[in-house]
């Protein structure tokens, strides 16, 4: 999508030295857009685990990146299978929720153990990374349009006022490559001259709705209000929501949706008020391991600094303040799961489904047979 | 409660100077206790608009004595009834949606009102405050009294493990005199040696959770765990909290509980796993003008820099950080209206009742009359 007028992606091939992967630092917006370098693995690891890039798709491509950025760092004493392994691991290890992340390694790295030498085996990594890169361009794409549908038939029971909708977290095109996921049906909606806005929770407590959603919406001109967590429950008692659209972080086969710590409020005030609530994803975040057990799913817990500081800026730059005593206690789970019961519909990149398996099922056939291999893997 | 081990309550007169009323400047909590004079009328109302002191026992309190004050700084030629008239609406309008603030100016008012001179109505409006003081710190601690029985009995059930209380906001006893409200039944069971913790909502977009409650349960002993306003839902669906409690700003007489924004989402969380849900408030919060109609209740819109900056402390001392966008739009109503259906049971100082109207007026029948008048004087 553009910035100041000039379209990017979230992650891309330097166009000089094909050694040398660009990404924009996330952490810096939406005061300052810097362009950074992963030159090496490393780079590509700590990139992730320090959120300079966050969001389930571009953690999974920016992890494929990482494994062709590994080969490049490859010494040639070490043995090649246990050095990936152990790059794998320590990718992995950064994002436990993030379903997206183990795909992409594993996709990865079958495709490399494919390949004989190593210039083949680098050249699949980079084209995996690349392809991917592509699908998931391609599946917001179409999320979009499926979406772009409901929004429109909600503008045409509205007689043309502005349809509202409400979103948490970020799941925009800074999340993914290009597009978003729950964006992506508000972007094609705004330019094909459907009057929308958008309430923004700002997403405590790392305030990706105000830092980046925000400011994603602004570079693209669509209308949008900033709100705390604490507030869509009222603007939904105004009649001021007529959708809720969130992304996911991943999604059982049976239509339970982790994401964000607080979707699961949103949803249940939307039930609560009657309001469509809407998950979009591409299905490579359904994972068809997970069924119906909740229990099983397991919710990063974050650093408690998040809670404790607020960063944002001063006159001095970004600077971080401190809310709380230093002896306080606190938690900080990362996400929440939201009951299939409570979603209206999953919008994937095959067209809308309800948020159970024989729905997914009848979208997504090949999900019988992972689901299968999962199960007798375990 | 004790602060640094001494006791003390919200606001008091000067005990050198019965021209002075003291209280504590809750900008600055937890990071500094700093007690600041209220030497004349204008120092009490931008105590309460500047939220100097907040909550809507401490409102109300510091409304009366702003009377008071004001009945000091009058001049004789100016008319006094008047003058009066305008004290009140100053004091009125920094604060819609607290109902205490007007039920508190209103008395002072028709005491004045009723003696000839000017000095018997200075004594008066002091009286006035002081006895209004006293009430509200005997509301609390028998509503702490009633709600002791509810945790004593759920730490029966959980065989004395640890009862694990969510609230929301503060609604402690810096929101009161002494004691607070959704406070009250913690503090006199953990002093009773049930062994209680709670869960504390930061509650942007002042997080007086993270400022005050973490505070005062801190100064207390009681434990306790910071959470961001996203967390609780997740926390009941683990089964880690066995009941919410909060305070409440306005009680419509039918039991809609007008509080905090974010009160309405915990409270559908908690319907949706079957956590007790409870609301402590004084009879003084209950609204018997408001019955049916949820559309009636004024919502009070505050600043948007509560949105726009978050503020805590650096090393050079409070300070504000910008989190989004000079340019974005924001919206930051203080309030929202959790439905009777969802709130197990109303705490007040006569017992605990059900959230509707009979059950209210069993305990208050005086509400019927209060009602009948306001309707006749619409």
């Amino acid at each position: 999508m553009n910035v100041k007028n000039k379209p990017y992606q979230t992650i891309w091939l330097h166009p000089d030295d094909a050694t040398i992967v660009q990404t924009i630092d996330q952490r810096l917006l939406p005061f300052e857009f810097r362009i950074v370098d992963l030159k090496c693995f490393e780079d590509a690891r700590s990139a992730i685990a320090d959120m300079v890039v966050r969001g389930a798709p571009l953690i999974g491509v920016t992890a494929a990146y990482g494994i062709y950025l590994a080969l490049l760092d490859h010494h040639a004493h070490e043995d090649l299978t246990s050095y990936l392994q152990e790059c794998v691991h320590r990718l992995t290890a950064t994002r436990p929720t993030a379903i997206n992340l183990s795909h992409a390694v594993d996709h990865s790295l079958h495709a490399i153990l494919r390949e004989k030498n190593l210039n083949a085996k680098i050249d699949v990594a980079l084209k995996t990374a690349q392809d991917m890169a592509k699908d998931e361009t391609e599946a917001c794409r179409k999320i979009g349009q499926y979406g772009l549908a409901v929004i429109e038939n909600l503008g045409k029971k509205k007689k043309n006022r502005v349809v509202n909708i409400l979103t948490h977290c970020n799941a925009g095109w800074l999340a993914c490559i290009d597009y978003g996921t729950a964006t992506a049906p508000v972007y094609l909606a705004h330019d094909r001259g459907i009057k929308v806005h958008v309430w923004v929770d700002e997403t405590r407590p790392r305030n990706q709705g105000a830092r980046l959603t925000a400011w994603e919406l602004s570079q693209h001109g669509v209308p949008h209000t900033l709100i705390t967590d604490n507030t869509g429950g009222l603007l939904m008692q105004q009649g001021k929501v007529d959708i809720v659209i969130v992304g996911s972080d991943r999604t059982t086969l049976s239509g339970n949706v982790v994401n964000k710590i607080g979707t699961y409020l949103k949803a249940l005030a939307a039930k609560d008020n009657n309001i469509p609530f809407y998950v979009a994803l591409p299905s490579s975040s359904i994972d068809p391991s997970l069924q119906d057990e909740l229990e099983g799913i397991p919710i990063e817990e974050r650093n408690r600094e998040e809670v404790e500081f607020v960063e944002g800026l001063t006159e001095r730059g970004l600077e971080r303040v401190r809310i709380c005593k230093e002896e306080t206690t606190v938690l900080n789970p990362g996400f929440d799961i939201t009951p299939a019961r409570l979603v209206t519909g999953l919008i994937t990149e095959r067209g809308i489904c309800e948020a159970n398996k024989e729905s997914i099922l009848s979208l997504f056939p090949e999900l019988v047979t992972s689901a299968e291999n999962q199960r007798s893997e375990d």
